[in-house]
């Protein structure tokens, strides 16, 4: 995989910070130029938006955040970087002026990589001394949550760095698209303002206010281009006679017309007042920060929906998944202090854990637990590679005492009692606290070790036995928890 | 809320057969005239889709179905209809044609809703004896899944019929979107044919493939639509600045353009073979009926992500099972046997409860569980209303024996014995069973009433006592269960 330790990030806009928040939560450490006093506060912003979405989208552990600098020129910034993103507006001269500065001080094998959303890499990479490297890898808002970056190469970017530039960017969770003719505004932002032409044209004929239209997308098209486009879509609307068929049905629309083929609207005083307004009627209760929440909490439950059905944005999910894992700290068994309970699971509670008492549901007492008896497994070396190998554990009984309640957003952790471990069984103990020290529930829970080929149960390999044998005598040193071996209903 | 209870679907295809299924499944007789002798097949080929997707989607009962009957003629199908649905061919003639036949039957109060992309409504009604009750009712493939229909009234369509249709599509889940002024392909439509026009030229123009659009898209921009369409998506894009900045800043390029402005490109021969052979090669290792599933299994998670986000579609979600609630026969206690088990759950396993040994994950028995308690609550009368009345069970202990496994798209039930009932305390035993008759866990779980404002633990009211106490009675007559009062590691 490509090194990707050092990125410079020139313009720290709303695209800028974006690139920064994925960047640094990578581990990559971000060196930034931004005229603007305010900049470091902006970018905090949307980095503390970013932990706050991935925190709820990944399953695995990110690695160690990068370090953030801010510096005082482009060339500071660019110097020692692998990569070098501009994101500074959309205006030919000032984006020329930053290469020069940046070719002052890069390395020649740094990639400059352009956020423009349309202006041609030909035109950008026209006076520089290595144009070879520079492309446009145009990212979409938030660049921290959003797979998608355009990439395109000049007349003069050589094919390794689009492949180097692609390899970087896959290896912080993106999907790197390589449009292969240059054109401006490449593909989505082509269709973006088709679009937004053709809605400007609703509103200033008064058609639709704002709100109707995007009610028009999101209860509607929309839910279908999340998940498939719009060929693909087509292709179902077709039915069984498939894309041949749509065509036949749906082409000769084409020549009615029923859009505003021919037209631009101007942005008079009049319409630009009658989109912001219908925007604040639409949305000006939500503060910004409000919305960009609720955006990013939807995309990453859309994202995981994807990605648990094994489809489109939820591969780059799976495979940005799957990357981390294998950039994880390695787990070291004899680091583990064994003298005390092991701390196996921590986490906030979300929404969707919450029952109509207002508390997190009682099934996701066990979801916890399970959680943590996963990571018991880790522990002891029953890993995925373990399991691939066709062994595992089986819970077989479980006991929960539900002793408090906890509301959502409000932060648990697990530890964790090996009460006893030996041959085909494995018996562990959880304690479920809350952040303010309240214990929430207890879960005691047999495990028996199987053979996933013939569901018999046998006994774990040796470092399994070893690891789980060395947990159980230094825990029966613990005191007994107290609740262990209750059945439903007895006395206290 | 208007009556729903017969209506007309005049043309089986794509739109008239998600129609048709929507209808069904809501409990609404449909009437249906198609000249096709393969119309009665490929309706339940639909309505097979739509029965597997509601299956996941809904946390609530439907209705009984309606009837379905294909009748001979246009007039057969309207006769006694509440609403008859035009889904025809896009040609005025022909439609108006299957107008004058429909007047020769239907009643003078029933609505007629035309499902065309874009004709006006005025030509369509300009020849009906009472076209104040025609209007569009445009719906989106997969209709009996995405919630839009744009409502758009012709010059001669009354107020009062437009709320009428509205109403009836709400009873069946819709979002009714009123259009206020008539244009032709009304809102989304528009934009959808922007859009499918630019990305014919970047296909014809060999810029980009089918698939490298589709991706462009569900990487991208089409994650956002899902959930806050076009304007929303760009008030954020402006930061806190808003809408008006996002206009300063994106506005000019309107001018560049960007786009293929001016030509509409031509359907020859070479561009259908190459968007049919692209689309081919994109999609064409899935069947039709695969693709088809695997879009409404994305729909379906997406819209319960969005419902569970109180956002957008899901408020449709959310009301459409608001509706089915209120609609659902109410449960009579007298009606139920005490003399055997309570059925309490089932549950076909969904590919989201895995876990990595391949089977139904530990923590899912639990969620089981939780559902039938949730059933035994609402059978004794602790139900919504009881709930924000200021009281409710919570569960204070469980204890769950694994006892078998259960693979993803297997079916399970749950039935229930109550072992005590009587003062604050409820004590439930669950089985749950796998459809080949294995017993796959138990569940016994002691719940306490409890005070919601005081937390405290206190009596319940007479009816639920009573209740509690008749099915008590009557269970302790029951044999006792295996594994009653076990603890963990217990010796069989």
């Amino acid at each position: 995989m490509q090194t990707l330790q050092t990125a410079a990030v020139i313009g720290a806009g709303v695209i800028g910070n974006g690139w920064i928040a994925r960047l640094l939560l990578n581990g990559v450490d971000v060196n930034v130029f931004d005229p603007s006093p305010d900049a470091p506060k902006h970018a905090d912003k949307v980095i503390n938006n970013a932990e706050r979405a991935y925190t709820k989208l990944l399953s695995v552990s990110l690695p160690q955040k990068g370090q953030l600098s801010f510096k005082s020129s482009v060339a500071e910034a660019s110097a020692n970087a692998d990569i070098i993103i501009e994101a500074v507006p959309e205006r030919l001269d000032m984006k020329q002026s930053v290469y020069r500065e940046i070719e002052s001080s890069a390395s020649t094998e740094a990639i400059i990589a352009s956020s423009t959303s349309g202006i041609l890499p030909t035109e950008l990479q026209a006076e520089l001394e290595h144009p070879e490297r520079l492309m446009v890898a145009h990212p979409f808002n938030p660049v921290y949550l959003l797979p998608l970056a355009e990439m395109v190469g000049g007349e003069k970017t050589s094919a390794a760095a689009i492949e180097k530039a692609s390899n970087m960017l896959e290896s912080i969770g993106m999907f790197p698209l390589h449009i292969k003719k240059e054109i401006p505004a490449f593909i989505a932002d082509r269709l973006l303002e088709s679009v937004w032409r053709e809605a400007l044209w609703l509103v200033n004929d008064g058609v639709a206010t704002t709100e109707e239209i995007d009610d028009a997308i999101r209860y509607g098209f929309g839910l279908r281009w999340a998940q498939m486009g719009l060929f693909e879509t087509y292709r179902l609307a077709g039915g069984e006679a498939g894309m041949r068929h749509f065509i036949s049905q749906f082409g000769p629309c084409l020549e009615w017309p029923w859009t505003h083929l021919m037209d631009v609207p101007e942005f008079t005083e009049e319409l630009v007042d009658k989109v912001v307004n219908q925007s604040d009627e639409q949305s000006g209760m939500h503060s910004i920060r409000a919305l960009e929440q609720k955006r990013d909490d939807n995309l990453v439950e859309i994202l995981k929906v994807l990605k648990d059905n094994r489809w489109g944005a939820g591969n780059a999910l799976q495979s940005f998944e799957s990357k981390l894992l294998e950039k994880a700290e390695k787990f070291n068994f004899d680091d583990l202090d064994l003298n005390q309970l092991v701390e196996t699971f921590k986490t906030t509670i979300p929404q969707k854990w919450a029952d109509y008492n207002g508390h997190m549901n009682e099934a996701h007492y066990l979801e916890c637990f399970t959680k943590a008896t996963d990571k018991i497994m880790t522990i002891v070396g029953v890993d995925a590679q373990y399991i691939a190998n066709g062994d595992s554990y089986f819970t077989v009984e479980t006991h929960i005492r539900h002793l408090d309640e906890v509301l959502v957003g409000e932060a648990v952790k697990a530890s964790t009692q090996v009460l006893f471990g030996g041959g085909k069984k494995l018996q562990v103990f959880h304690f479920l606290h809350h952040e303010d020290g309240r214990l929430l529930a207890t879960g005691e829970h047999m495990l028996i070790h199987v053979n996933l080929e013939s569901r018999a149960a046998t006994v774990p390999n040796d470092m399994v036995c070893s690891r789980i044998d060395r947990i159980f005598q230094a825990h029966q040193t613990l005191p007994s928890p107290d609740g262990v071996g209750r059945a439903v209903g007895d006395k206290h």
